[in-house]
């Protein structure tokens, strides 16, 4: 049996609300063999991403939806165990969207090849993949900071949050992160070096927030939504920008939200509110990579995962984390 | 007294809702003189525009409130009286700033003269004059229409919204207006040449909108907010532009409206909303009337005011006809 592959299969879509078990089932089948140019990778880590509850959800989105009975959509990342394409061979560590399994057979189409000596794997899928290419597009292409401005980040303790903030730093704004909880904070400060971190959970974000903004906010780079956009909108400078990157508080809600009640703010101060999906910029990732991978080295970009276990079995309740704000740094499973 | 001046002043900031009559006086007084440099303008027509409700409001916005006691801000058309200042003569047509009174003084700063022979004085400030610059630069430097793309509209029978659906059919696109009943949706049609209106009050939005626009929507220029752009987000195309110009839906609204539940769409379809003042044009605004009055010649331009006789006494009322749906273009009110 340990020789079997086993992969994620959505059985059936989710009513809204956080994940319930039966949304999927494990099957195990045989290790795939990879075709004329294909190879197959060993899949060693599934990255955790807020995105994924949209992805098994009917209706309209930036990508088709996980069909049901299919495998669920995930990156991941691995070493190439067999190749019949010239451009990888075995032990090749490779990252791709790879799907929620343990065995994948791939073309090469959108695969990235890791140096595993800059960083471990699961950074891979984190701050030097997915999550770090939203930020840097996200923040440079839509946010468009200039040195002296500052900067607002939501779930700034998280995946992508984390990094935009440290970007920032590094085009010379001031960096303001909003997290749940003073432990969050503490590490967005001290570890991650954003200048403040407002913890929305005190219930008196407002205030916080203009204490920790005294010159207002030039751009938002949002990844909640909800009450912490109304707020933030209400704090925005003329002219600022709104990078909607996530609107994680509303993707598990069972009733439809509320929209931000602020948008009037939109008209009086001219804001220019965007949304953004990293495929966008995909010819470009080789240029994130390259310069993510750069700042690391050099010390100014500081990555944590929070590596989970229990393989296939535990992807649900550690999905959910994500939703619960349960996570400390970039959600990773190991396979 | 018929040599007397009169003015409008706000005697207090109106709770939410329709403008209370309570919040107006009228001050007669002298007729003004002008000082050194300065000229008097006797002012014959003074344009209703949905923004004042707003500007006699507290709160943040992009101007200053009117202040409790101060004449209330209005654009206004007439004639040069007397005149202390080189670049005007008594006699010449003028639109400006220039308040809700008979009779102001001004030094010329944001006046605009007035060809009287290409249009009559109401029209100078209608779709030549500040809602006209509005639809120019707000539809082409936010919306950015493409030819061939679909542009939808809201208070399309309205000041800005008849002129931007003409644009936008001159620019080659697709022109779908929203306005209330079918008189106005007739005339949006027939007469502004608009390839399709549709009308919000049948309660069939979304379907009606969506067999308007059987390519989707890349540009909406909306005016109104609350449900209109609710339905719109959800047919907007990727990489669609939201130029924000008005949110009239909630001038006179209550209770604090709730805001777009349907935000997602900014998200998963990359859309740019995006707010606009005209005044953020201000040093372009010569070519937004050169522009406009071409047009206007050459037959590509219908515009329709509806003038409305009284006086400063009728003020209030009419100016709560453009949040109740009570007017049928240009609203201008004689003095």
């Amino acid at each position: 049996m340990t020789a079997a592959a086993r992969r994620l299969v959505l059985t059936q879509r989710p009513k809204p609300g956080l994940v319930p078990h039966d949304s999927f089932r494990i099957e195990d089948g045989p290790v795939p063999e990879p075709g004329p140019g294909e190879f197959r990778v060993r899949i060693e880590v599934i990255s955790l991403d807020p995105a994924m509850r949209g992805w098994i959800n009917d209706g309209r989105s930036y990508v088709a939806p996980v069909p049901v009975g299919g495998t669920m959509r995930a990156y991941a990342a691995g070493h190439v165990e067999q190749s019949n394409n010239a451009g990888y061979k075995a032990g090749d560590a490779v990252q791709g969207l790879f799907g929620a399994q343990t065995h994948a057979i791939s073309s090469g189409e959108r695969v990235v090849k890791i140096n595993t000596t800059l960083a471990p794997l699961e950074r891979w899928v984190g701050g030097l993949g997915m999550p770090g290419w939203t930020a840097y597009f996200g923040l440079l292409e839509v946010g468009l900071p200039k040195a002296g401005e500052t900067v607002v980040v939501s779930a700034a303790a998280g995946a992508v949050g984390s990094i935009v903030g440290q970007i920032a730093k590094i085009k010379g704004c001031r960096a303001v992160g909003i997290a749940g909880g003073p432990e969050k904070c503490r590490y967005v400060v001290e570890t991650l070096g954003f200048d403040a971190c407002v913890d929305y959970k005190t219930g008196n974000l407002a205030a916080d927030l203009k204490a920790a903004c005294p010159n207002g906010i030039d751009v938002n780079f949002e990844n909640v939504g909800g009450d912490i956009l109304d707020t933030i909108l209400l704090q925005m400078n003329t002219f600022g920008r709104i990078a909607v990157c996530g609107l994680i508080s509303g993707y598990t809600a069972t009733t439809m939200p509320e929209g931000p009640r602020n948008l009037r703010a939109v008209l009086t101060q001219r804001l220019r509110m965007q949304g953004l999906i990293v495929f966008d910029w995909e010819k470009r990732i080789p240029e994130a990579i390259a310069q993510l991978g750069a700042w690391h080295k050099e010390g100014h970009l500081t990555i944590r995962e929070d590596v989970r276990t229990g393989g296939l079995d535990k992807f649900v309740d550690t999905l959910n984390l994500l939703y619960t704000s349960g996570n400390n740094g970039k959600l990773v499973l190991k396979v």
